[in-house]
């Protein structure tokens, strides 16, 4: 068993930092615009960022490129790590959220387009610390890994793979086009254009600049923080509708907008998991839209809000225009399984995953067929193609581990003494990175009442459930850390 | 595709409905002993069953043998639903339980082991309907059909084989010896004796005739059914100690008392299922035992109350001698999650088996290591045999499949508007067989509540968790009534 590659780990974490000290020129960026003090928090952290990712990255020169999944599970999960802990210092040192783990959860929460919040008045917080909350959403929707991976100029094509694989969300990752770097560029074009396009969209609607600007960044990365208590409900149904239409391409599988761009048609019907998650969608707002009625004026008022929010929970993104924790207990157990399924792999969304779902249900239905026609045996087939056995295998195992890891969280926050949904809907709006839950943690409320230990557990669900278990699982594994 | 060999079908349903209005007579018995008139009704409708199995089974003579796990799976299912149609009718035509859902309710809940009842005073039931309550357990936990069949003289070794996997609990039904019905016999001779046994032992405890037998079966059918609203809270720690590790023995893989009796030590070292068992039971108890401390006298009093409800929550038992639902939220987490853990397989436990989860944390836990070392491939062992790729993704499909009833389950119910934790554990405490819930469905209050559809949904979900999902899924299954 060859040890790790510590050269290329130290290099691209370094480069990372760098790169990441420079993002954080935007909020202080912002800062001036506004005339804030505390936007020089984010100058003097960018910069100790830069200085130390640069001396991590050039103080030994690595031998070879050299990188395996196990390299690639490291690099990304330390870096968000890394990430978070930093990006929470503006709001500590700052003192706007004066306690650590709290500022850690909330751009933890970003990051990993959670959208959940300890805040219990968002309105609080200085525009540039308001702006970082969606700007990190904005990078973490993106891969911010894989992000800088495709536009720094490193030797050797298997990197990207590896981290990509590490990042990216669903169980298989494809290059669309011949080289990796060029998918990942077209997957960017695409995030950098829907992104500019809701902006133009929301300015349409006659709202200011900076909410266009982070509402954008917050819908594109189905992340879900706004920069007032009242969410999205104050807003005219215009807008409340852009910001649907966009939640839902946000949580849609990129490759759908590469085949349109391509116009490669044929392709976009083997995007199954694509239709499926509007299928799903669908149902859920019919259901949804017919079981609230009763609450609004006539139905195209609750047809329009069981749309926002069924699409707000299932692409993970958390908006809110109704407090729907006052909902019949149908709507709100519809509301629980579509935050579990998620949106589709290759999105920004959380969440189990349309695609699994649907390979699954494929796989549960060809074991009935099985049974009843034995001699009848038909394989699973996904897009046209086959799926192996080690395939099915290995996503009913993630499965296992999905509801492993979700017990045990709910295991160990029940220590606080919090009802039993809302310790299961904490955990189910972090871990599917949604933000909102149910009852303590409902739309109208905020984390702050948990422990210290609840946050960092959901923390470390945030952080498992974006980056699909297996980085975060495998820091704790100890043949990780043992050589053999 | 041939359809199914209907001849057959007809044989075996009508010989079981006739052994079954056999079986009948005991309770008839009882009433006799007691000088209860209602048991007249169990007279009437036993000799009725005779009689229409009679007719069904030797109206027309069936042309061959020829059985699959089609036919397997359909007995199965159709039987099962019989048994607890006809099994309603003394409760429901004697008046005792005025509604013929909630009847079925109750008998269903006693065939499937779960224990669970619409009844909010249980000792206003006269005592020849509470034997059959405890007695209907006792028949189901010991898996009737097979029974039957194992003492049936019937042409051709195929049948057993197929009946045995639709009933039997556990991914994986082996024979113990080279003969299926001696198989069989074996593990009945353990069954017989642990019942025999606990009877003893609770005689010698000075519980009266009537409660000793009764709560026997109960106990080793992991049931839960008591004659009593107080539960087992009333008897002696002697007693409640008695029932605790009856209840154990009860969930454990009945294997090992074939390799016990039969002097296969070695054997028994290969049944890390029951080592599992042990070591969740040992696990839970401890932790529950250290969080309710503050309720009890002393540790010894944590102890031995956290062991029983343990026990009985985890074997699918639900025997209470605490309202465990006023217990700290962390304990009540605890209780849900070995209820859904549930028993061993081969045993009369509920859940979804140890064995099973055993396979998938072995499975996680190489997935992992094969992304840490991926030149260092091991497969999945299992008592010293390697487990297929195709076995893991079938384990994998009935985890989904698993949740997916859960998740339907609950939505469908939570029509009634109840909150979600009642919702969330009564679906647990049938599916699961386990019978007393949370909330309102805690261990003082019953299912009683419910509207009608609700309680279909729970008699369904009893079924499905006692036969293990197929037998009943299959019934649902459009590809099952098409001929092709």
């Amino acid at each position: 068993m060859k040890i790790m590659n510590k050269g290329i780990i130290r290099y691209i974490i370094g480069i990372s930092m760098m790169i990441y000290g420079g993002f954080m020129l935007i909020p202080y960026i912002v800062s001036l615009i506004y005339g804030e003090a505390q936007g020089v928090y984010f100058l003097n952290i960018g910069a100790a960022s830069f200085t130390v990712g640069a001396i991590i990255a050039y103080c030994k020169k690595y031998d070879n490129n050299n990188m395996f999944s196990k390299e690639g599970l490291f690099i990304v999960a330390i870096c968000w790590i890394i990430f978070s802990l930093i990006g929470a210092l503006p709001f500590y040192l700052s003192g706007e959220i004066p306690d650590y783990i709290d500022a850690l959860f909330e751009i933890c929460s970003g990051f990993t387009t959670t959208g959940a919040t300890i805040l219990p008045v968002v309105e609080n917080l200085s525009k540039c610390m308001l702006f970082w909350r969606c700007f990190s959403i904005w990078l973490g929707g993106m891969g911010i890994l894989v992000f800088i991976m495709a536009i720094l100029p490193l030797a050797g094509g298997q990197h990207n793979m590896h981290l990509m694989k590490a990042e990216s969300t669903g169980p298989m990752v494809g290059k669309l086009v011949p080289k990796l770097k060029n998918t990942a560029s077209l997957l960017y074009t695409s995030y950098f254009l829907l992104t500019i396009l809701e902006f133009v969209f929301l300015l349409i609607g006659k709202m200011s600049v900076f909410d266009a600007l982070t509402l954008s960044f917050s819908t594109i990365g189905t992340g879900g923080f706004t920069n007032a208590n009242a969410g999205i409900g104050v807003y005219s149904n215009y807008i409340q509708n852009v910001i649907a239409i966009f939640m839902v391409l946000g949580g849609t599988n990129f490759s759908l907008y590469f085949y349109v761009v391509a116009k490669k048609f044929k392709d976009i019907l083997h995007l199954e998991e694509v239709f499926w998650y509007i299928g799903i969608l669908a149902v859920s707002t019919l259901f949804v839209s017919v079981n609230v009625l009763g609450g609004f004026a006539s139905y195209s008022d609750s047809l329009h809000h069981s749309f926002f929010q069924v699409s707000s929970i299932m692409t993970s993104t958390g908006f809110t225009t109704v407090d729907y924790d006052l909902w019949p207990e149908f709507s709100k157990t519809i509301l629980v399984i579509v935050m579990c399924i998620g949106a589709c792999a290759g999105s920004t969304g959380g969440g189990f995953k349309v695609i699994r779902v649907l390979v699954l249900t494929k796989h549960a239905l060809n074991s009935m067929s099985k049974v009843l026609h034995p001699r009848n045996v038909k394989t699973v087939l996904l897009g046209g193609k086959r799926i192996e056995d080690k395939t099915l295998a290995s996503i009913g195992s993630y499965l296992f581990l999905y509801i492993c890891i979700f017990i045990l969280s709910v295991l160990i926050i029940s220590l606080d003494g919090f009802d039993f949904f809302t310790n299961f809907s904490s955990v189910a709006a972090t871990f599917n990175n949604t933000g909102p839950g149910f009852n303590l943690v409902g739309p109208t409320m905020n984390y702050a009442n948990f422990s210290h230990l609840s946050k960092v557990v959901l923390v470390i669900d945030m952080l498992a459930g974006r980056l699909e278990i297996f980085p975060i699982l495998v820091l704790f594994s100890p043949s990780f850390w043992t050589k053999r």
